[in-house]
């Protein structure tokens, strides 16, 4: 059994959907300051690993604008917060560079501590907000290909694509190797 | 005797000359993702108890441009590592607002493991870089009723007037205060 370290029930349900069994662990674990996902976190799983012992997995999204050299990346949630979808759109709007892309990168660390890394990248633009969503930045990106947002995808469609269900879909099949 | 966590000699020569005796201990403590510093300054010191006995004080410097709401606040270290100084002034000029001010928060936990919090705030003005400097920011800061960026004061010039001084300043009289 997998402790997926969040508090997010959505991430939750998409993780079991794909994965099968994965137990929730939501301990309050402090994110650190760092625009590499990897050192994000290498640093969540030796915490929970101080207070716990198993198999553990954590999940850290990144929202890159190439107007303004990769930010937000990992810091995309205190951008959320202080300027909003609106905010960001108007930073790539003011460079006139809209491209973007989508970084889910999950850390899971097996039974013997030792961690292991799978990546989902979408590329992607920004735009003005559109669509229904309480989920972050789903408003403003469109994956490359297609013409909603995240946010005007339903949750099935949004998650046959996603970033995040292309590094579960890795670490499932990761799992699925080593348990034959 | 104050443990100062830092890894920076400037700041430790300039809290050693307004504190007096100070000792520098550089134990690498990750910076956790908060926009309050007080949030990200107790992370620090909770780190530190952990590992040290006695009084420790740690800083924190925040830079914010009222054009991105508050950003880039305690995450100043990495627009810098991403934009630049010149980018942030780009970020402010798009939006022709250049208002912005530099928080220094100061943390200081005494021997019983109390922290106390003393802070310096300066209002000022998001210019164009000007001025040789190694530090930061320092080129696209001018304080409120001076004409020079930080990086075009000397350093003598700069430390009478400095957010960081004036938390210092802060700390010194609370320590004086106490100690009599």
């Amino acid at each position: 059994m997998i402790y997926f370290l969040t508090g997010n029930k959505g991430k939750l349900y998409e993780a079991t959907e794909i994965l099968g069994a994965v137990q929730e662990l939501d301990i309050d674990l402090p994110e650190i300051q760092d625009l590499d996902p990897h050192e994000v976190i290498k640093a969540k799983l030796k915490e929970a690993q101080q207070h716990h012992q198993g198999e553990f997995m954590v999940e850290d999204t990144s929202l890159s604008l190439e107007a303004i050299r990769g930010l937000p990346g990992t810091l995309i949630k205190w951008f959320l917060k202080s300027i909003g979808t609106e905010g960001i759109f108007k930073l790539a709007d003011n460079e006139k560079n809209y491209k973007a892309n989508a970084l889910c990168v999950i850390g899971y660390s097996d039974k013997s501590g030792k961690t292991h890394f799978f990546e989902g990248r979408v590329e992607g633009t920004i735009v003005s907000p559109r669509g229904d969503s309480n989920f972050g930045w789903d408003p403003i990106f469109v994956p490359t290909g297609h013409s909603k947002t995240y946010a005007e995808m339903g949750n099935s469609e949004k998650n046959q694509i996603s970033h995040r269900r292309m590094a579960l879909d890795k670490l499932k099949k990761y799992l699925d190797n080593i348990e034959i």
